[in-house]
C-alpha cells in the first residue's frame, strides 16, 4: 500500500491516493470520521478557531461499500480560508517553520498561503489513509494507539504502567477521550501549560507514545530499508513537528547497562515473551511479539504571537514578524491521531500490506 | 547509490555492493583503511580481543584506480574466526540479541553463529561504502564527524558549544582521537564507567551525536521518503544497536517552548542564517544551510558475561545462559565512524548522488 | 515524477496524482486540452459514441498558474455512464479483455462496470500527465510524437522515411490530424479496413511507431531498472492493449545481418551521429543522442458484437455472450497520444525529473 | 528478491548480490552448475574461443547447504584474460556496441576492455541468480523453459504446436540439447546460417520464445510497475542484445481480427482455460493461468570481422575499425539460458518473492 498526500492548505483540495490497498475491505465511514474529528480543530481553546466539516469524498478504489483493490482516492474540499491572513508572508518566512525552507525548496513557487503543502492541515487525509489502514490491521488482530506522553514538563503515565498487559480496550478508552492521556489529572494539568503557553503568547511541544498490539514475530529484516525501527522512523518523520523517534526505553537506554536492558525471554505454556519491554518489541531491527512501543518528539507550534526576528526575502534585510491568524499553542492532542496513523501505514509496509 | 551489505560473522566473506556510484572518483584507499581503523576491534581493554585486518578487496567497478560509475563490490574476507564459542547458542538466543527474532524471521536457517549477518562486524562493509561516500560528499563540500555524546551518565560538551561556527578541522581532530569526544576529561570518565561496567560483567549505552557541514539548503521536501530527517533515520537505524534518532534538540523540544524553538532567521552580507540550531539544519523536511545535527541512542551491549535467563527453542523450555566468548562492555566509540558513514550514505541519497 | 492513475469507468471520477513535478512550470492549459481532445472519443463512425466533456480539474500542485512542485492531483468526473448496458458482464466475462483476470486478482470486488479500472477511459489521465511531462520536456529540448504505423495490413511510411532528419514539426502535423498517419492515402486505407472490421461486427490491431527527439547522449545504463530501452517498456505496457514493444528495427534484427545492424558512427563538424539508426537510438540501454525510435503492438479491441464462447462465473459453466453498448473497432488512432504519453513519463524518468 | 550484476570482463571477478531470498532453500548446486554450462563459451564453432571455469564462489548467505535468507553474494573470478586484444578499442567505439554510450555515460571512465560491464560475459552472473530463481519456483510448481524461435530467416516450430498442452518435460529436453530449438532439422539449418555468416565475416540474430508454466492465475494488476508485460519486460531488456519483447502473438496481432485474439474462455470438470492463448497467458496485465508465453528479439552480435567505420574519440575525426579477437557469430544459443534466468527474476518479482 502506497500513500500520495496531496494539497496545499489554501487550495481547491487536500486528499490522499492510495495504491495496493487490498480488495473487499468493507469500508467503515463512521468511524474514519471519527478518526478525522479526534484530529480536528476548533475545540475549545486549545485549539485553532479554523473549522472545516472535513468529510473525504472517495473518488474511486470503492464500489458497492467494499475496496476494489484498485487507487482509491480521496480528497476534502478546503471551504474555511482565510487568505488575507497570509499575505504578508509570502517573504516573511516564520522562524521555526517550512516557510524559508519550502521557498528555497521550490525556488519560490511554494504556495505559501497559510504553510500550503506543509500546513498541518495536510494530515487530515494522512489520517484518514491510517484510518483505512487501521481498518485492515483489524482484520489482522493489529491495534494501534498513543496517547500524550508529555507536554511542557509535565508527564503522563508510560504505557508500561498503564495496566498488564497492555490492552486493546484501554487504548481504546483513551481514543475516546477529547485529551488523550492515561491520567485525566496530569492530563488538566498539561492543558494548564498550555493555556499558560498561549497566555505568554507562547506553545509548548510535548511527546506522543505509541503501541502497536498484535504484530506477530519475526517481521522485518536488520538490513537497510527492511528494519522496523526505520520503516516506522520514516513514516513518524512525515508527520510534520516530530523531531525524534525512539524505542522502548529509547535514549533513556544510553545511561543504563546491558543487564537492565536485556529482556529476559521466557516461556509459559507454550508462548514465548519478554519479562519486561525495554526493547520496545524490537530486537535486530525486527519484531519479537512483544507490543512495538515507541515514543516520538512533538516540536512546539512555530506560530506563536510574540515579535519574532526573521528576514524579508524580498529585499533581503532583516526584518521584524508578528504573526497573525489563528494558531494552535500546542497540538500534541491533535497529534496523537496522526501518530497513530503514521505508524498503522508503517506496519502495514512491515506486513507486505 | 545503492547499498546491499551482505554476509555473515562467520562466514567466508562480508562485503557491500554499491551501485550508482559517479564515475570518476579517484578513491584514496588510505582514508578507506583510516575509517576502517577507527571501527576495528582489538584496541585495548574497551574492545572485543577479536583481531581482524579488514582488508577490503574491491572486485569491480574500479579501473585504473578511479570508479568506473558500474556497480563496485567490495569483500573482506574473515580470518579470526572462533565458531565453537557460539554453538551453544543455536537454541540459546541471548536476550536484547537478535537471535531470537533471526531465528523466527529466517525460520531456523540463520546462520546463529557470532551473530551472523547481525553481527556487529557487518558494520565494516557498513564504514567502507560510508568512506567511497563521504569522498564523493568531499567533493561538494560536505563534512561529517560525529562523537560520543555521552556514555553511562558521564556527558561530553554538545557541539553546539564545540567553538563558532562547527569547523571541519575540529571534527577531523576528534575522528583522530583513540576515543573520539570532544573534552578528552570527560573522555577519560566515560572509559572509567565503561571498565566498571566490564569489571561488574555488566555494558553500557550512550549516545553519539553527528553533524554534517556544508549540506546546502533547500535539500529534501515534506513528503514521505522525502524528508530529510526520514531518510537519515532510515539509514540509522539500520546501524545496529541503534534505539533512538533525534534532530537537534531532539525530545528536548519536548519541554520547551516555541519561542525557544524558533532559531531567528537573520542575514549578514547576503548569507542567510540562524540564530542557533535548536531545529538541526532542518524546517518542514528541508535544510535550511545550518549544519545538520542529530542524535542516536546506542543501546548497552547485549552480550554480558551475567547469568541470564532466556529459553532452549529447542526444548522449548525456560533455560539459563552464561554467555562466554569476547565482547565489547561499550560500542559506542567504536560505533562513531559507523554513524558517520551511516550520515554519508543518507546525505548522498539526499543529494540525489 | 510518479504517477498514480486511479479511478474506474462508471466511478465518480478518474485521475492522476503526479509527485515530483519539478516547481515553476507555466502549465498551458490549452495544450493539455489539445492531447485530451486527441484521445476523446466521439469523433465520427471509427469510435464510441460516448461523449465526455474531459476536462480536468487541478485540485493541487498549481499555484497562480504554476507548479508547486508538491504533488498535482488532476480529476476528470465521469458523466456520461450507462451503467445498465454492462450489468450482465459481472459474471459473463468478454473474452481477451481483463474481466476474467480482474475478477480473479481483486476476489470479485473489482467495478466490473464498464471494465473498471482496466477501462480504456482511464487512457484520459495518462494523457494528462503525459501533457503535463511533455511541456517539461519542452524546456529541454525534446519532443515527442507518433504515428499509426500499420492496422490490419495497411503499412503506414516508417518515421525513417519521413524526411531527413526527422523534424518536430512533422511530428506536430501529424499530431494534428484527425487520423495520425504520415501518408493521408495510407491513412484512408486504414480507414475501410477498420470499417470493413466494423461492418463485419469485429475489430483490428495495429501498430504505433514513436519517436523521441532532443534526447541527450549518455542516458540510461545496461544494468536492470536502469535501461533505456526498460524503463520505456515499464511505462508502455501499462498502457491497455498493448502486447509488444520493439527498438529500431525491432523483431526485424532477427533476420538482419550484424554487418546491417550496426549503424556507422561518424562525426562531422564536431557533431557525433550515425549513419541510420537501426538501434533505434540505443546502444547496451543507453542512448546514442539518435532519435530513440519504438514500435508497439496493439492487439484488437476486445469488445467485438459477434456472439462468443466464455463462462459464467456465478454458475461456473460455459455461456455464450454477446456484447452490446458502444464499442470502438479499432483504438489505434485514440491510442496515439497515449502512447506519448506513456513516452513522456519515461523520459522524464529516464532524466531524473 | 532484488539482484545487483557487478563486475568488468576484464576486471578481477563478476558476480551477483541477490537480496530477499527465501530461507531454507536447499540450493542444487549440480544444477545451477548446469545452467551455467548452457550460457557457457568454448563449445565448437559457433562460439568464441575464450573459456572459462566459471565457478561461482557464494561468500554469504549460505549455512549449512541451504539459503538463510540473508543477502546472498556469489563471485566468479576472471580467469582467461586477453586485454591486449582490446587495447585500441579506447577510443575506436565498435557500431552497434556499447562503447560510445559508455564512454558518454561514464565520461569516460569505463573499463573499455572486452566490453567492461557491458560484456556479455556479465550474463554468467544473472544466469546464476535466474538458477537460484528457478529453484525458488520449482518448490511453487512453476517451470520455464525457452528455444530459440528463429535464427536470420530459419524459423523453429512455434511453442504452441509443440505438443499439448506444453510440458515441462519438453522444456527440460530442450534446455539439455547443445542446440535448443524444438525440430533438430531446423536446429542445423539454424546453424548452418550462423556458419554461413561466420564465413562471411558477419553475425546473424534471432528470436528467441519463452514459457513459464504453472504461473497461478490472478498475478499482476494493470498499473505501472505492477503489470505482467512491463515486469517481464523490464528484466528482459536488461539482458544485453534484446531489441524487442512481445507477448502471445506479440507484433502478429497488428494484423489479425478481434475475432481472432479473443481466446474463448472455456470451463471443464471446474478447470478453467482458453481455447488457444492468442495473449500469451495474460490480460489487463494479470496471469489468466495458461502459460505465459513470451519472444524477444535477439540483435546480432555488434562485434563482426569486417572493417567498419566509426570515430577515433581522441582525435575526433571518422576513422575505420577491424575488430579482431574473438566472438561469437550468433548469440542466441548461448542466450536461451539468460532469458530464461531473467524470466525467472521476473516471476519472483511478480510473485512477492
Amino acid at each position: 500500500m502506497k500513500h500520495t498526500i496531496f494539497g496545499e492548505s489554501h487550495g481547491p483540495a487536500i486528499g490522499v491516493t492510495l495504491s495496493g490497498v487490498p480488495a473487499g475491505i468493507e469500508l467503515d465511514m463512521d468511524e474514519i470520521a471519527f478518526e478525522l474529528s479526534r484530529r480536528a480543530p476548533g475545540k475549545g481553546p486549545l485549539s485553532t478557531a479554523r473549522k472545516e466539516a472535513d468529510v473525504p469524498e472517495i473518488l474511486s478504489g470503492m464500489f458497492e461499500g467494499q475496496t476494489t483493490g484498485t487507487p482509491l482516492c480521496a480528497v476534502i474540499r478546503n471551504t474555511d480560508q482565510h487568505s488575507k491572513d497570509y499575505s504578508k508572508l509570502q517573504y516573511l518566512p516564520r522562524p521555526g517553520h517550512a516557510d524559508y525552507t519550502g521557498f528555497l525548496r521550490y525556488d519560490g513557487y511554494n504556495d505559501y498561503r497559510g504553510g500550503g503543502h506543509f500546513s498541518g492541515r495536510l494530515t487530515a487525509p494522512l489520517v484518514f489513509a491510517g484510518a483505512v489502514a487501521k481498518q485492515i490491521l483489524a482484520r489482522e488482530g493489529i491495534a494501534i494507539g498513543a496517547h500524550i506522553r508529555s507536554i511542557a514538563d509535565v508527564e503522563d503515565l508510560p504505557l508500561e504502567n498503564a495496566g498488564e498487559p497492555l490492552s486493546r480496550a484501554l487504548l481504546r478508552q483513551v481514543a475516546e477521550k477529547p485529551f488523550p492521556v492515561l491520567d485525566d489529572g496530569r492530563g488538566e494539568a498539561m492543558q494548564q501549560a498550555i493555556l499558560q503557553a498561549k497566555a505568554e503568547k507562547d506553545s509548548v511541544g510535548g511527546i506522543i507514545e505509541c503501541a502497536v498490539l498484535g504484530l506477530p514475530p519475526g517481521v522485518g529484516a536488520p538490513d537497510y530499508g527492511e528494519n522496523v525501527e526505520g520503516v516506522f522512523a520514516q513514516h513518524l518523520f512525515a508527520v510534520p513537528a516530530v523531531k525524534g523517534v525512539a524505542f522502548g526505553a529509547g535514549f533513556g537506554m544510553a545511561s543504563m547497562r546491558g543487564s537492565e536492558c536485556n529482556d529476559p525471554i521466557r516461556i509459559a505454556r507454550g508462548n514465548i515473551y519478554t519479562l519486561g519491554n525495554v526493547n520496545g518489541g524490537v530486537n535486530g531491527g525486527i519484531t519479537n511479539g512483544m507490543p512495538v512501543v515507541f515514543s516520538v518528539a512533538i516540536r512546539p507550534t512555530p506560530s506563536i504571537a510574540q515579535e519574532q526576528d526573521t528576514i524579508d526575502l524580498e529585499k533581503m534585510e532583516n526584518a521584524k514578524l508578528t504573526i497573525e491568524g489563528r494558531h494552535d499553542p500546542c497540538i500534541c492532542h491533535r497529534a496523537v491521531p496522526v501518530i497513530e496513523a503514521a505508524a498503522a501505514l508503517a506496519t502495514c509496509e512491515l506486513l507486505g500490506i
